[in-house]
């Protein structure tokens, strides 16, 4: 490839958390750059924050409908090759539907979509358009992350047999939505949100990390969820029992009214060989157990880590990566992946999750939500 | 009070882990000797022991019914004055039982018993008897504990929303019992330990340290234990959701198949006003949180304690104080209490867990088995 | 300003560590595009590195000469706005005078220069130029670091007393210069590194960071260097004791032989009301006292920052930021520095590290050489 | 031996911090019994601390000297076995001198006196009387500090090449010496500490914690002290730059106005094959290193110890041994050892600090007074 990729974004405009990490995290590893974008509905909105990125005014669009129509319009070599969906969960599937459809490949933000439905819907889109489809379950672009799961897959940790795994944040401990906080103004809304709130946003973070580390699937869980905030319709907190396939047993805590917390995911993976546990506010070590040994601590980029890992370094030991550098590893691994498509070159999928990850993230909800309102019933997740 | 309260022990011979740590806990503040011991069923075996602690051979026992009847046959100037009772579970109520009886004032090893029954029967004999009883749910005894207990009853927290609460081992990791480990053999023996494994050794610690800190009841629980050792017939690891009497909700994980843990007991408490977090692996930090405030760490002896911690420290901060000398807590709250009493002292109770918390301990066990039983259904403790 | 700013690149050829690094952190805010650069004296080598870059072939030159020429001669819109210097020491300043010289804005990475002259030198070209000037003592870039001065300055900590800082890495710990790697054989030549080696390339960073944050000078020290390494002709491990200009004391231990240590770069200030503590490896965490008064933990983006510190925060609390983010920062306020210039606006000059600053770290080279040279006599900075 | 030890303690009253921590430490493993005690050189004060230690009122008495007379005068199979003498530093000469030529075992606090030539004086008193002699440098009694002695003495480090040693302390930060808190006041006081200030206090202990972890001597150092304190004739903060005997070079920091700071005593070591970080506030954890691989952490009882950490460790791994502990077996060591003489035994010295430390201390407060005054002069040891 002798260009960069181009990218097109939906939503992300002034006011996102999210719009602009997609944007910081794309351009770490200078593969992609962006190149329009519908950061609005509200079309001034869209030209005024595509100006503050640099973006000509006539590719800052009203809506992604426009986008998706007018790049598609623009000469193959100056048009956009993906877009980004950066936008409320409710406004996931209809630009990813369009855009697909039209050609354009997908990078699109968690959970994948308002409802299971759609969800598999959208599967068979992306089969039929032969396009290419990211989710950004961003953590598990960690490098110890990566190592985590090597770990598991090269039999280190012996027979899993038991999983904590917690996503824990404070920031919704008082009624903030009720403040105009835009960020919490729609996650408390089911019908911009989905069912799931806390679910949603951070539970479906859990589920994906627990999944991908142990490589193994949640056969059940019994959740009983809280919905503290004055109000809340959605639930703001849940704790579960987990059981998984191989016979393994588990809780998943997750909560944004656990006041104090800032964005604390972790997981601890035990099994009859070995144990491990990661940490995402401090990412940059993977603390390790054989049995009788003393703690091992594996760095990021540090000495004896698989290739699996190694390979998703970007500085020495010592040097701490951090979210931006996650995130930027899905974009880099479905750069690499598009890259090689546009070049008409054959390559082994570069590790970064898909739909596949997305429709497991809708069960997930689904079953919780099922098994909350059923007093915390054993409930399947298929 | 003239001269040190005199302990006779029952249990804690040879091979005890739990009969040593006793004695050296009472040692530490200097109010309490040992001066007899029923240290094991075998008479050679318990003089052997004896003679090691620098006992007299006449005041060691091969039995405690022989102990207590030939204590209470000497002079009351040098008599024991109270039993300490080191044994395994099912033989924590007969001796105490018969000490109690006897005239004799109790310190008894965790779980209370082998049964609720037991427990509740105990409860009238003490009250029966008129003398004290105190149960070692050491952990209690930490600087820092009383200093959360002491916060969350000062409303620093506000209303307790939610509660996450492991006490983690991993010494059944492997059968560890079929190769003749003292400690591990009794332990998954239901014979010897009643019907909860890790739930009787451990769990209860668990129980007891968040009803103590929280001042809050868990209303109901549903449990789902594991028996993963080869031939297990007790639970050696568990995972529970909590509801407590208030309203909050909770996680808890216990287990002693976890690989790689050593006593990984702790626990975090959300209010809406403030959270805290304590370990007892590293028992002389509290980590706290407010609203909107940065984080805010106590330390042993340190800064802004509240008295019931600041009471129960004994050494300057910085200088660590372990696991012995929170168990040590124990002992000289209970001493202080039995010397006020045999003076003739009317003192407000110093805060040591007693019958109570032996019955909520055995509450906790039955319910959890009972949950297990029926596929996790919630199932009150009461 | 409607465009991104446009670099050109001096070094940071395919082994690079350091370019890549600086390509990184000049891309994550999206206000900078690479758009040349010499990044080897060989110019297949640089061709080469500069398609894996996605660059056009004609701006991918074989020297900086080169570069700086051809680059004048393009239209204004579209010529280099700066360059970047990312070579090893020796050539810092040949580039440098010359781009300053031909009109281009300049960032530079530290030391400074070869020699202390060179630096005083390079001071007068900058003034006469008229350019801007960014030297990359990138670890001034954390938004916790610039939180640690601020404090300093509002007299949070009081007068201060005392300073602990440590620079450790292990990474020469053995001979690997003499394994052909590349990042070590010129850090351990004079000819390219100076009369520093750790010095140079990690002491000047803890120079530089003491200043900062206290807004102290070092006024003198006494060094005691070791060249642990067999055959090394450089420090490759430094003691040293400080002197600050209002008499605080302190202590400086630098090493590439601390086997073990990855990028352990750490800072302690104890003043009379109130001291700190901060960690490069974990970076997202300061560690507060007052007097009397419990531990108190700032956090990245967390409760309480001063403006200084908000502003260099990139994400929301408890999402880590790392090494490249504290190295845009540098970045990004020059090229808010740069957009201003360009675009005739007047502003207050943002925070980063100039040519002063790469003085006082060759006044500190040349102090430490010195010092050491005479049994680690006490030497005064400039 | 049939009996516990019988011990008469010189200081250790009512205020006292450190005689209340051999009180303790002597009595948490059973070896020894607190018999008699000069706890004042007021007649009443002793009587009454000794009543509320349970001692007969008369073997409490008004001073050393009557105590040792009077106790020499009792039948053998009563009289105290030892003296533990726990005043400050210019009373631990007189009465240790008297005991051992009396007859008496001494144990003794550091540093062991006041002056450099009591120190040699004491060591050929100590030899004329063949009497024990104990110095209770507690930190050396820590289970994972004789791990990393033993790890030294195998060569797990190789070659040892650089150390960097602090003890930070924040309590004289303000002039708490004027408001009467009696710790204070005789450590600021030459005539009651001598010419060492901090020095005496804890530089001695980090001094001996280097000697005795690395084996090696420190052969010369450069002390830069510090007075901070408002009239303070003593040291109350030292900077040292250190040279040990083998050519390793070295930092240590010491301070009693560092403010926050707890009692944080720490110690790295580096060589050329591995190294090791102990922390005294966490001191259940030795972090290591070894060439190209990752963070090993010892923990106390843990796995893979040297015989010389296991047996000194009393409760099993992840239950947290604290500063009374590693005090105590300073106590048990030399209990067994003065069991083992008693019985007629020939045994091999048990480790416990002797008046070689004591000695080594008083020559490291002359020498950093000695180089401080000299404006930080490199300073011979002996």
């Amino acid at each position: 490839m002798e260009r960069k990729l181009r990218m097109g974004m939906v939503g992300g405009g002034a006011d996102s958390f999210i719009g602009d990490v997609h944007r910081k995290a794309s351009a770490i590893d200078g593969m992609i750059e962006l190149v329009c974008g519908a950061f609005s509905s509200n079309p001034e909105k869209s030209i005024a924050s595509g100006k503050a990125l640099f973006l000509p005014t006539e590719r800052c669009y009203g809506s992604f409908e426009e986008m998706i129509l007018k790049e598609k319009e623009r000469p193959e070599q100056d048009r956009m090759d993906f877009v980004a969906i950066v936008t409320p969960n409710h406004m996931h599937f209809p630009p990813a539907k369009m855009a697909l459809e039209n050609g354009f490949h997908v990078v699109c933000d968690k959970p994948i979509s308002l409802t299971l439905d759609e969800a598999i819907t959208l599967e068979k889109i992306i089969a039929k358009s032969g396009k290419l489809f990211a989710l950004t379950h961003n953590y598990t672009g960690h490098p110890l992350v990566k190592q985590a799961k090597a770990m598991v897959a090269q039999g280190d940790l012996g027979n899993i047999r038991k999983i904590q795994v917690q996503y824990l944040q404070g920031w919704l401990a008082t009624s903030v939505e009720k403040t105009g906080q835009k960020q919490a103004s729609w996650r408390v809304d089911p019908k911009r949100s989905g069912i799931g709130g806390a679910l949603g946003d951070i539970g479906t973070h859990a589920e994906n990390l627990v999944e991908y580390i142990t490589g193994l699937k949640i056969k059940e869980l019994a959740a009983d969820l809280g919905k503290f905030g004055d109000g809340r319709v959605l639930d703001d907190d849940g704790n579960m029992l987990l059981r998984m396939e191989n016979g393994a047993k588990g809780t998943m805590s997750i909560s944004q009214i656990a006041l104090g917390e800032e964005n604390n995911l972790a997981i601890k993976v035990y099994g009859d060989k070995g144990s491990l546990e990661w940490r995402q506010e401090n990412p940059n070590q993977l603390i390790t157990h054989k049995l009788n040994a003393p703690i091992k601590i594996f760095t990021t980029n540090g000495p004896d880590l698989y290739p699996e890992a190694v390979q998703v370094c970007r500085i020495p030991a010592g040097h701490p990566e951090g979210y931006l550098e996650a995130f930027a590893t899905i974009y880099k691994n479905f750069a690499t992946h598009l890259m090689a498509v546009l070049d008409g070159k054959n390559i082994k999928k570069p590790d970064y999750p898909t739909v596949k990850d997305g429709i497991r993230g809708m069960q997930f909800i689904y079953a919780a939500v099922d098994s909350d309102r059923h007093n915390a019933a054993w409930t399947k997740l298929d």
